[in-house]
């Protein structure tokens, strides 16, 4: 993961969302979820405690992903996750959650679950109802529009 | 949820760790993982977006109680979820993960989801290391300690 930050802030990539100040946005994997992001913490740290006076501006960035994420897919709720037990440093997963979604009431992770030993599970998950590259270009319009910070 | 806040807020409880100025925190009923706690935004809001400008504050409560959470009952790492899938009024979870946990890689809804058809898992769930009031005692003294702000 900490290579993973350091590869998409030297070059960008197709998933590459925005470059906060102190975090990395890009859309993630389960694009059933449709606008799913992930947000990285720049700094090497796995809980937030760790962060010190940046605590606040990483949380900030969270929530402004988190307010695009809503504007441009305007889903029914969203799940706010920072778990790190596979992966210790610091990312939030922002899953967008429909209404037409029949496990809409449990996390997602009974979904991808399943996922990792259904390959057509898997494939379905994978499959957002827009494509990844508009999610990105939306996101990054919201973004622009409303100002959000980014790393100098 | 939000009758659960109001009257929390009113009468204290036996769970109550801590009436924040934007949110109310109390212990939550997974002690497996001991020192779980809940954290209930005191506005009525089911996304983070709408709290306008108390955000960072609501957010910064959070942290706190997790800090809190941290130093009392230094876990191997630390949950933190937003989800409001069923009940959507704004509420955090923060789940204290043992390294000593044969699921510790997982997140913690595995486990509760088939507590919920098993008494005797449900039972192993609920019942933490240390005593509940002892928990809260430990969390009260700590946000003391460290000046946490109440509510006025």
């Amino acid at each position: 993961m900490c290579k993973t930050v350091a590869d998409l802030t030297a070059v960008g990539g197709p998933g590459l969302v925005w470059h906060f100040p102190h975090s990395v946005a890009f859309l993630g994997p389960w694009q059933f979820y449709t606008g799913y992001c992930l947000i990285v913490s720049r700094e090497p740290a796995s809980e937030l405690s760790q962060l010190g006076p940046n605590r606040a501006a990483f949380l900030e960035e969270m929530a402004t992903l988190a307010e695009a994420i809503e504007a441009c897919f305007t889903p029914h709720k969203l799940n706010y996750e920072l778990l790190g037990n596979v992966v210790p440093h610091l990312h939030w997963h922002i899953f967008p959650r429909s209404a037409n979604d029949p496990e809409k009431l449990r996390p997602i992770w009974f979904g991808t679950d399943k996922a990792e030993n259904d390959p057509a599970e898997k494939a379905r998950l994978q499959t957002g109802s827009i494509p990844p590259a508009e999610c990105v270009a939306k996101l990054r319009a919201w973004l622009t529009a409303n100002g959000a910070p980014t790393a100098s």
